[in-house]
C-alpha cells in the first residue's frame, strides 16, 4: 500500500453546520432558519447579483489568473499597493498556503483556544504542529502568546474579532504584540469579521504592515461576512511585498474563480448597501442584547455579525431544542464550553424568531428543571 | 527575516496565454478571438447558464462542503459510489492535492515532457523531486516511465490524451503500464480532455479502479473543457476509497463553491448539449484539417479540442504575426518545440478566421522567405 507524506489518522476533518436540506428532512420541517454559519441573512448587494447574472455566460472563460482588477479596487480602498495583496478561494486557502509555504517539519503555530477551527485543522495537514493557550476572559491572551514563541514557533495568529466569542483585542495590545514577537515569526491577524466591531473597538491594522517593515504581518479578510459572498469563496490577505510574493508563488494559477472575482470588485464598489448590512446587524444585535437581558440570559457584547450567550442548561440539548422548532444556531460543545451557543445576527425577523424560540424552550423544558 | 519551508526560487510560476484585454490593448484591436486555452468557444448548456442566474441570489451562503448533490450525479454517470470521488477547485487542485498528501522529502514525481505544465510547477511547491522524459514519437512514453521508476519514486502521471500533443495511448498500453508500477506508487492519469478522443481510441480506464484493487490509480477529470465551466473552477478525481478518503482528509472544507456544483451538476444532466459540442468540435477537426493539409501544414490527428500543428518558421514569430490579427493562439516554445503551435477547435467562423490569418501570414511574410 502507499505510503502518505503526512499523518492522516492525526487529522480530524471540519464539521460544518447541518444543512438546511438536513435538517428539513431530520425533524419534517417546512419553514426553517438557518442562523449557525454566520451568513449574511440579507444576501448580496442587488447590483452584485445583477453581475453575477450577466457573467453567467461567460462560465467557459479561464478567469484571471491574477484577479489583477480585484486587487487595484482594493489597493483604492485599503490604500496599499496591489503587491501587498493576495487573493485566495477563501481566506481558508490563505492560512493553507501560509503553512505550506512557511511551516517546516515540527515547526509551530501557536494560537488561543476557542477560536476558529480551521487554524488547528489546516496545521495537521502539514507537518507542524498546533499549540493552543486558553482564552483569558473570552479574550485572546496576546501575553500568553508570546511567552508561548520558542526556537520553533514560525506562525502566531490571532483572531480579531475573536470567533466564537466575538471579542475584540485593542489597538494598543496588538501594537505591542507585534513589537514583542520575533522577525523570524509570521504574525497572522484574521479580520474576518472587522467591518461589524463597534466604533469604539475598530481599528486599521494594516497600517501596521508600513509601521513595522522588519515585522512579518499578514492580515487576513474575507467577502463571505458583510459582503454575502459565502458561496463563491473569496478572501484575501494584506502583508509585506515579500511575504505576498512568496505566497503568489506557491498558490494554483487559477486559485480563485471568476464568478467570485467580479461579485467582489462589485460589492466593493457598493458601499451603500454594506453600509445598510452593517446598520440591520447593529440594529439586530441591539433588539437581541434587550430581549437576552429580558431572559436573564448571558451574553458577550459582540464585535461581529453572532452573539455568543449561554443558558443554565447543556448546550446540545438547547441546541437539539432549537432544531426541532425550525432553528439553527450553533453549539460551542466542541469549542470546549458545555452551556454557551452561538447565534447569528440576521433579518428582524429571524431574530425575533430565535427570541421566541428561545423563550418557548426555556417556558416548556426548564422552567421547573 | 523569516524563513520559508520550501525553496521559493526553484518555483516557476505557471505562464497562461494573454488574456483578450491584453492583447487588445498591446495592438489597438477591436475584435480578437481566442483559440489558446481549449476552452469551449460554444460556451456552457443554455440548462447551465439559467441555473447560475437563479443560483445568483443564493451567493451568500456557505456550498456544500462534500459536494453530496454532484457526487451522486458523478456517482450514477460513472458506474462507482461516491466514496471513489473527490471533487476539487479545477483538477488542479486534486494534483496539489495528491502532491501534498504522498509526496515526502526528496520523493520522485515522473512523467513525460512536453505535457501540462501544472504537474511540474505543482511539485516544485513542494519539497518532492520531479523528473520528465521525452515524449515517444509525440506520445506518452510508458516504458521510459517504467524504467525510471526506483525506490523514491511515489506518484507517476499521464496525461491522456496528451496536451499539448493530442495524442493518446491506448487502452492495452495503460492495462500494461498499470500492471508494471509497483504497488506503493500512485498512477495518476489525467483525462481532461477525453471527451473528444476519437472513437477507435476512446476507453474507459475508470474500469481498471476496480479491476486492479491493489493498485492506486488517480484519473482527473475535468469540466472546463467540453462543458465550458472553466472560470468557475471544478474537476473530479476518481480512485479507490483509501486514497480518496486521504485526499478528502487534506482538502479545505470548502474548497469548491456553490456555482460550480450547481452548475456542473446541470452540466451533467444536458447529454444533448455535451454531444452537440462534440458534434461541432469533431467538424471543426475535419474542417482544419482539410485545410492545413490545402496549405501544406504538419499537424498531428487530436483527440482533443485543440490541433499542434507546426510551419517551417519560428513559432513565436508566427504567435505574434497572429495576435497582430487578432488571433490568440498558443506557441509551444516553452513545451520545447521551436517550431510547433497549438490551436483550440473553436466555433466554425473561429476556425475560418484561423485558416484565413494562417493563410494570410504565410503569403505575406514568408512566400519567398
Amino acid at each position: 500500500m502507499i505510503k502518505t507524506a503526512i499523518n492522516i489518522d492525526k487529522i480530524k476533518p471540519y464539521r460544518a453546520g447541518m444543512s438546511i436540506e438536513d435538517v428539513k428532512r431530520k425533524y419534517n420541517l417546512v419553514n426553517l432558519i438557518k442562523l449557525a454559519s454566520n451568513e449574511n441573512s440579507f444576501g448580496p448587494s442587488p447590483k452584485v447579483i445583477e453581475k453575477l447574472k450577466k457573467y453567467s455566460e461567460n462560465a467557459h472563460i479561464y478567469p484571471d489568473g491574477n484577479c489583477v482588477s480585484l486587487k487595484e479596487k482594493l489597493s483604492e480602498t485599503l490604500n496599499i499597493d496591489t503587491d501587498n495583496i493576495i487573493i485566495g478561494n477563501g481566506s481558508n486557502e490563505i492560512i493553507e498556503l501560509t503553512y505550506r509555504t512557511f511551516l517546516y517539519k515540527n515547526e509551530k503555530v501557536v494560537s488561543c483556544f476557542p477560536t476558529f477551527s480551521f487554524y488547528k485543522i489546516s496545521a495537521s495537514t502539514t507537518n507542524g504542529k498546533y499549540t493552543e493557550i486558553p482564552l483569558q476572559n473570552y479574550k485572546f491572551n496576546l501575553d500568553g502568546i508570546i511567552e508561548c514563541i520558542d526556537n520553533m514557533t514560525k506562525i502566531v495568529i490571532i483572531c480579531n474579532p475573536n470567533n466564537p466569542t466575538g471579542t475584540m483585542v485593542t489597538k494598543e495590545e496588538v501594537e505591542n504584540f507585534i513589537k514583542a514577537v520575533p522577525e523570524n515569526v509570521l504574525i497572522v491577524i484574521d479580520e474576518a469579521y472587522i467591518e461589524f466591531a463597534n466604533k469604539d473597538k475598530a481599528f486599521k491594522s494594516v497600517e501596521f504592515i508600513k509601521k513595522y517593515p522588519n515585522k512579518n504581518i499578514l492580515i487576513l479578510r474575507t467577502f463571505s461576512k458583510l459582503y454575502g459572498l459565502a458561496s463563491l469563496r473569496i478572501g484575501y490577505g494584506i502583508s509585506n511585498k515579500k511575504i505576498i510574493s512568496y505566497l503568489n508563488r506557491v498558490r494554483q494559477p487559477f486559485n480563485v474563480n471568476g464568478f467570485a472575482q467580479i461579485a467582489a470588485f462589485e460589492a466593493l464598489s457598493d458601499s451603500y448597501y454594506a453600509d445598510y448590512i452593517l446598520n440591520e446587524v447593529k440594529k439586530g444585535k441591539i433588539y437581541l442584547y434587550k430581549e437576552l437581558k429580558r431572559l436573564n440570559i448571558d451574553y458577550l457584547e459582540s464585535n461581529a455579525n453572532f452573539i455568543f450567550f449561554q443558558t443554565s442548561q447543556d448546550n446540545d440539548i438547547i441546541f437539539e431544542e432549537f432544531l426541532k422548532r425550525g432553528v439553527i444556531i450553533r453549539s460551542l460543545k466542541s469549542f470546549g464550553y458545555s452551556k454557551a451557543l452561538r447565534v447569528t445576527v440576521g433579518k428582524m425577523e429571524e431574530n425575533i424568531k430565535f427570541i421566541e424560540t428561545l423563550e418557548k424552550i426555556i417556558n416548556e423544558k426548564f422552567k421547573n428543571g
